[in-house]
C-alpha cells in the first residue's frame, strides 16, 4: 500500500466558502417575496422563481444580473402584468444592493488563507458573474494569497479538467475547498483530487447533491465545519 | 537603425472584430426606442440610456444583461412609471433575443483566422459577459485556433499587462487586432505593442477615441477595411 502524492496546490471556492453569499440571496428574497405577497405566498413565489431561473440558466448564466432578469420575468407572469413598474423598479435596486453589498468574509478564512499561501499554490475557482466576483475577491481583502484566479461560467468535470491543464495541476496533488457538493466535491473526486466540504448554513437549490458513495471516492473526501479546521486537517493528510 | 522583433503573437478582439455586436444591439435599440416612441424621441431615448449603462457600468459590467437592467431601469424613469409591465417584458425578450442570436462571423474571418493560426500563436482578447462570449466563441467555429482565449471585465493598460504576463508575451512580438481604438488599439500601443484597427460599421459611444498622435506610437498603428487584408499586413512587417 503507498501512501497518497502530498497535497501541493490548494483550490477555493469563493461564495460561501470564503465569504457570505447566500445570506444576500435570502434578504433580498425575503423583500421579493413582500413585493409579491399581494399576489401570492412566499412559497409559491420561491418555487416559480426557481423554475424561471433554472429555465434561464442556460442563456443567462449565474450571478447577480441573471437573477434579477428571472426575478423581473417572474413577477410580471405571477401577477399577469398587474405588478407596477416602481415594484419592478424596485427589483432592479435589490440587485444594486446585492452587488454593492459589502464582502463578510466567513469565520476563519481571514488567518487561515494567508497562512495557507505560505505553504501551498493557492487557486481560486469560483463560478459567476465576471465583474462581481472580480469586485468581490478585490473587496476581501485575500486576493494577494491566491497564485491563480479562474472565474469560471461553469464548475463541473470537463471545467475542472481544463483548468488542471491549463495550470499545470496534478489532480493527485490538489484539494479543493468549497460549500457546493454538486460544483466544488464530486467533480474533483470524479477527477482523482481530494475534496474538504464545508457547508453553508444555506445551500442553493441548484447546488445540492448527496455526498459521494463510491468507497475510493470517499476516502478522497472531507467535511468539516469550519475553514479554521482546514490546516490541522490538511496536517494530518 | 534595428529593424523591429518579428510578431509571434496576435492578440484578437472579438465582438465586431470577429463576428457581429453591434448590429444587433441596433435592432435591440431600434425596437426599444419603438417601445418608448409615445414619450420620446429615439435621440432622447439613446442618450437617457447611454447616460444609466455610464452610470451603472462600474456596478454591472459590460455585456447584454447589464444593457436590459439599464434598459429597464431607463424606462421606468423615462415613462414616470407610466410603462406598462409587458413593455418591460418585451425588453427582457430583447435580450434573451440578443443572447440567442446566431453568430455571424465577419468578412475574412473564417478563412483568416485558421491560416494565420498555423503561423502565429493567436490569443482572443475579449470583454463582457463570460457565459455569452464563450458561447459566441464556441457557436463561432473559431475556438480550436485560439491557444488563450482571455474573457476580461475591462480591457485597459493594467490588464493588458496582467495577460502579458500570465501568458508569457514580449509586448514588441505582440500585434493586436480590433474594432476599439479604445480598448484594442491605444493600451497596447502604450505598452510598445504594435495594434491593427478594422473599423466596425458602429462603434459603441463607450468605445470612441482618437487615433494615437504620438509618432513613436503612429508608426505601430496600422489600418485596414478588413481582415481580408490582415495576412499582407502581417507579411510587411
Amino acid at each position: 500500500m503507498h501512501s497518497p502524492a502530498p497535497v501541493t496546490t490548494l483550490g477555493f471556492d469563493a461564495d460561501d466558502t470564503l465569504w457570505h453569499n447566500e445570506s444576500i440571496f435570502e434578504e433580498a428574497h425575503r423583500r421579493y417575496c413582500g413585493l409579491l405577497s399581494r399576489w401570492h405566498d412566499t412559497e409559491t413565489v420561491e418555487r416559480t422563481l426557481f423554475a424561471t431561473e433554472m429555465r434561464n440558466l442556460e442563456l443567462f448564466g449565474y450571478g447577480i444580473k441573471s437573477h434579477a432578469l428571472s426575478s423581473i420575468e417572474t413577477a410580471i407572469a405571477m401577477t399577469q402584468g398587474q405588478i407596477s413598474s416602481e415594484e419592478i423598479r424596485a427589483i432592479v435596486d435589490l440587485a444594486k444592493g446585492m452587488l454593492a453589498h459589502p464582502v463578510e468574509l466567513l469565520e476563519g478564512a481571514a488567518e487561515v488563507v494567508p497562512a495557507l499561501a505560505r505553504r501551498y499554490r493557492l487557486v481560486l475557482l469560483t463560478k459567476g458573474d465576471l465583474r462581481d466576483q472580480e469586485r468581490k475577491l478585490r473587496k476581501s481583502g485575500l486576493e494577494p494569497h491566491f497564485a491563480q484566479v479562474e472565474i469560471l461560467s461553469e464548475k463541473d468535470t470537463s471545467i475542472y479538467q481544463r483548468v488542471f491543464a491549463r495550470h499545470g495541476i496534478a489532480p493527485e496533488q490538489f484539494l479543493m475547498v468549497g460549500n457546493s457538493l454538486k460544483s466544488d466535491i464530486l467533480p474533483v473526486l470524479d477527477l482523482g483530487g481530494r475534496a474538504v466540504y464545508v457547508p453553508y448554513r444555506i445551500t442553493w437549490q441548484a447546488e445540492r447533491a448527496e455526498p459521494p458513495k463510491d468507497p475510493a471516492q470517499a476516502s478522497r473526501f472531507f467535511q468539516i465545519q469550519s475553514l479554521r479546521e482546514l490546516p490541522d486537517l490538511l496536517a494530518r493528510l
